[in-house]
């Protein structure tokens, strides 16, 4: 039974109630105007709870928060090789700042999707999903529109979202890839809460005058409501455009303004906007600051000067980094901060999120978990579990066509041998695959040194991996694999940065390899013969017979000769003087050559890390296999001067570092009998000989 | 006249206005809670508004914030080298998050002031203004108190900093430095206005149960209230400190527990600690989240497991980074993040808040935005402008002992020159001045480095200068520069990093420097003739006669002799052969060999910046300002073999880049004669014979 109340009781009760509900609602709906400028564009944005929401826990900022571990979607449109590159920032700036586990819906081309695809897959993210969505397939839904953007047809792609992403997918947010977060992406979506039961899209108001028409003379902007929106970062409400058939929607306004404009000027930007013109109930308005449009005529510094926060940056200009603008420094430095931003460190859990560990994660744990940190060995250890972020194809590249005797150049380099790559263009006019380990902030120096560098930036058959760096010692043969790995061609020549190969090399493999009928049945493995100058401003041998002159009058000699003879005594040098055909030679013990394989030739053990062995396993291996060893005999590679490697040194001067070097070793040779049985005897046996 | 009002309705109104405080302060008071966790340690702090405060605006997050440009006062003690380097870690996290402008009011050692004036100097970060305070006055302040913590005496002086600091400084935070900052100090400095009219210290709970007394058997902490709390991040109300009589409150409690505790354990924490035990009403409990404390036996997992955001954490183990701690990796990637953060990238303005330039950035502005952008050495322009960060003794150094004929090898190097060190430091056992040009990570890197290897570490004369990188171009003359500034004997010799000194040569030269009677009246440079080798492993020569008979043997040969014969042919190498007594030489054109001089020698031109004539144009000047050059018979010193470094490839491969040097150079002769006059004329016709 309830207690009786006096009526008069009861009305102030409710009287109260309301109030409280009123200082809320007020409380609440004000916060979003806190960073809106008042000036004429770019104004501010009053959001208003229209339908009660929301019904998520009201947090910290005031503004309704998404509840804490709640999956955030997002989606983005990345075609081509420079887009999955420039993405990568956006995303190292929204996984900076966020809490809340994320899914990404990357809709790509078969370009991005092979590059993100092994990104991803190494970065190794906890609570981050990603999803593929063939772009291919979505072009004939948009083909049809005329467009002079520069973003082309993918910039339309962000049109046909509603229909793309999983049908049980009820909101997400659409972001451009040149936008770059300052804040934390679950205040954007928490903006969700403010949509009336009508209200479809979320947009900033557009900061230029573009769509006023008042730009320039004679041009015409597609129909805008007043400024127009920027579509650079859209939230998405998925399930109520798909109930209020969004694509015959988009698809009628387009239609009808095309009768009347030959193309769209801004893609997609400009259809949205018609869209909304004809309808105006079905856009949310969102704050200024969170498209901050850095165009060529931007009227952000209304928004950005009042605001405290900026929250996100929007390089909407063609110019990207290089637009004028006088505060361009500081907005560079936002960006600057994610481009170099080590990306390994955003491997780190959401704590109280439960969440799926990416895949292989959590055996890799383990094993490092296994690991004894006071183990002489743990640091050999360690980098050999390691998992390297991997960006392949980091630059333009145009993959080789197909060759049936092509032969790629595989090498692997730090930073410190860069200036090595111009010298190998020249010499090496083939296909290379080349591994670089580098920081995030070096792969930008890469960038810049390959663009300034006219003859690097006219190669475009020379492809650059990036490896990310982790850990103190040089992954040396899981470099060579990943560069290995990527070489599209049916050969590879297995070569190292410091080597300059003749100049008439690549034609002579290509030949060599017809004339011997490689492949197939014919396992060999091609010997290149290695020398070495100590001069620094070498006369390179244009031919066998200069570079036998050079020889004889002590210019040049055989690689290693005075420090490590047994790496290339097999070779037979003497033999190779007089040879005119190409010869077999045997295995050695801590034979090194420098060999051309078959491309699918056995990969490089990853255990050998630093400085030793990592190439003498890898030729064991081939002779484990029965390769043939053929010395080739017009066929020649110098090896230039350099300053002697972090690791070489550490060889030198530390026993413990040669100690483990040799434990590696031994492990290796216990493999070998497990995998070849009596047929790997004889590498043990060459082993135990004291040398 | 004021309207008549009916009673009721007034009597209504009144109700209505007050139930809206409440609503307002009850939203306002809840805030904090929100990241606070409901455990047993570091349970909730229920901070409430009991004063009516804040009178500044309510903003965006609900809690109150300072007024948006308000500057914001911030306190360090920080003594020794190791903590100056520390502390900048703490600085770019601040720095990083910050919206309000900043004050550090810093308590230094001399060591430190040295250090950090030059940083924060060079650094120019707007908005950013530092004072100095010198810790060797407030010794007898507090040196009477024995103290147990690793901190030493340095870890008292907080509780003097009201005595210490300006008077009319009513409230500052006081940090550690082993705190890192995941957020904007200004909500931290907001939690002031939640202290009641009593309350004048803001702290955390301790997160461990020290002050418990069940973490051992048989130790006894000083008094506390319950966990007590920790001293790692402070809030202090200073000017209710000064009248509340703080001195003597303080120091009667110290007094009074010394007699029965023979010295503090935790330094400063104790006695804040005891002194609120008796006054607990001078504590405002902070929450959780601004502390996050990683000490041994921690239970701070309780306040961050649940809360979404922390705030600020606390490396308060000695152990530091090397904590064991299940989550510790997630802690140390945040920690890395500013370890490794590019700090130029914190001179960024800030938007809307009118502030002093740091001295100096207005002309460097000035200077920067008269470039012309489109001009071929645009580069180089401003790359000689560029102020670049200075970060002097980075690591571990002793000055060396004052000796009237002490010589300091100066010289300067990047990360890929890293190895040269410890053979360097093998042939020359006297100090050493390094300057280092390396991003903010590299400098981490050498900090590795350094500690691991036996050599360096041993090595407490070699005083290691970084210099951040900034620009396209190596900066060679400014660095040597800051290297040169940084010698502290009478004599310098000016070396570069590619070169190992005989083993004899410290010892010979300070000798010869004795013999000859060098400095005051006598003013010369001797040169110390320059070989070089082009094999990785020379047996290095023990005398000139070992010299001698490897240069006979083609093992060694004068310096570029091959390349650029002019650079040290005026060493006149045939009479050193014979030489028994140092003899004359004359300046000629593009003469660079490598001398000692007195540390008051004349700068070397910052103009120069990347490869070619950087130490030519500084041989025009000592010869200019008539230096006597004095080549000794017994000295040597050989260039070793190594990789070309990217700004020589630039030099050789580009036609603009000579253009740009040639440029350069004539400027560099207009100068020359501006300020000698006909005398200079001699170089500019060396200049235009041609070569």
């Amino acid at each position: 039974m309830l207690p009786r109340v006096r009526p008069r009781a009861l009305g102030a009760a409710v009287l109260l109630l309301g109030l409280l509900l009123l200082v809320g609602l007020f409380l609440l709906a004000g916060d979003p105007r806190a960073d809106d400028s008042g000036g004429s564009c770019c104004r501010s944005t009053q959001l208003e709870l229209r339908d009660g929401r929301p019904s998520g826990p009201v947090a910290r900022d005031g503004a309704p928060r998404p509840p804490r571990c709640q999956l955030l979607h997002v989606a983005i449109v990345c075609a081509g090789l420079n887009s999955s590159r420039e993405v990568v920032t956006l995303v190292k700036s929204m996984l900076f700042y966020r809490k809340n586990p994320l899914h990404l819906h990357l809709v790509t081309d078969s370009v991005a999707r092979g590059i993100l695809e092994t990104l991803f897959r190494t970065w190794m993210v906890p609570a981050l999903g990603v999803s593929f969505y063939d772009a291919e397939q979505l072009k004939p839904k948009i083909s049809w529109i005329p467009n002079k953007h520069y973003s082309g047809l993918y910039g339309l792609m962000k049109l046909v979202l509603p229909d793309v992403l999983p049908p049980g997918l009820a909101q997400v947010i659409v972001l451009d890839i040149d936008v770059t977060f300052a804040s934390d992406i679950a205040e954007l979506w928490a903006l969700f809460a403010y949509f009336s039961d009508k209200q479809v899209i979320g947009l900033v108001e557009n900061q230029s005058d573009w769509y006023l028409g008042n730009l320039w003379k004679n041009y015409r902007p597609w129909p805008a409501l007043g400024r127009g929106f920027n579509t650079g970062v859209i939230l998405l409400w998925l399930e109520r455009l798909r109930q209020a058939g969004w694509e015959q929607m988009w698809q009628l306004t387009a239609r009808r303004e095309l009768l009347t404009h030959s193309a769209t000027n801004l893609a997609d930007q400009d259809i949205f906007n018609a869209v909304l013109k004809e309808h105006p109930g079905l856009v949310q308005p969102l704050p200024c600051v969170w498209n901050v449009q850095l165009s060529d005529h931007t009227l952000a510094e209304r928004c950005y000067w009042e605001a405290a926060d900026l929250k996100v940056i929007h390089w909407n200009s063609p110019k990207k980094l290089r637009v004028k603008n006088k505060h361009a420094e500081f907005f560079r430095n936002l960006y600057l901060t994610f481009l170099g931003y080590d990306g390994n460190l955003l491997r780190r859990e959401l704590f109280g999120c439960p969440s799926q560990a990416p895949s292989g994660a959590e055996q890799l744990q383990q094993s490092l978990a296994q690991l004894d940190e006071e183990d002489a060995c743990f640091e050999f250890q360690q980098q050999r579990l390691t998992v390297h972020r991997v960006h392949i194809t980091f630059l333009p590249h145009k993959p080789p066509a197909p060759q049936p005797h092509d032969v790629t150049l595989v090498a692997q380099l730090s930073m410190d041998r860069i200036q090595m790559l111009e010298a190998l263009c020249r010499h090496w006019p083939g296909p290379m695959s080349l591994a670089l380990y580098l920081t995030d902030a070096e792969a930008q120096q890469l960038l810049h040194f390959v663009e300034v560098s006219p003859v690097l930036s006219a190669r475009q058959d020379v492809a650059y991996h990036v490896v990310y760096r982790e850990g103190s010692l040089y992954p040396i043969n899981q470099l060579r694999n990943v560069a290995l790995s990527q070489a599209l061609t049916p050969y590879v020549f297995l070569s190292d940065i410091d080597f300059l190969p003749a100049y008439s090399l690549y034609d002579y493999l290509r030949a060599s390899i017809q004339q011997l009928g490689l492949g197939g049945q014919h396992k060999a493995a091609l010997v290149v013969p290695a020398f070495e100058t100590l001069r620094y401003r070498l006369s390179f041998p244009r031919s066998k017979a200069e570079l036998l002159a050079l020889l004889d009058a002590g210019a040049l000699s055989t690689f290693r000769y005075h420090e490590w003879p047994q790496g290339h005594m097999a070779t037979e040098y003497a033999r190779w003087r007089e040879a005119q055909a190409p010869y077999r030679v045997q295995w050695a013990a801590d034979y090194e050559p420098y060999v051309v394989v078959p491309r699918d030739c056995p990969r490089y053990d990853p255990r050998f890390v630093g400085f030793g062995w990592n190439k003498v396993a890898h030729i064991v291996e081939l002779d484990a296999q029965e390769y043939e060893l053929l010395v080739l005999p017009e066929a020649f590679t110098i090896h230039l001067p350099h300053t002697p490697s972090l690791d070489i040194s550490r060889f030198r001067s530390s026993p413990a570092y040669r100690a483990c070097l040799r434990a590696l070793k031994e492990e290796f040779h216990q493999d070998l009998s497990r995998r070849y049985g009596a047929a790997a005897l004889k590498y043990l046996t060459a082993l135990q000989r004291p040398q």
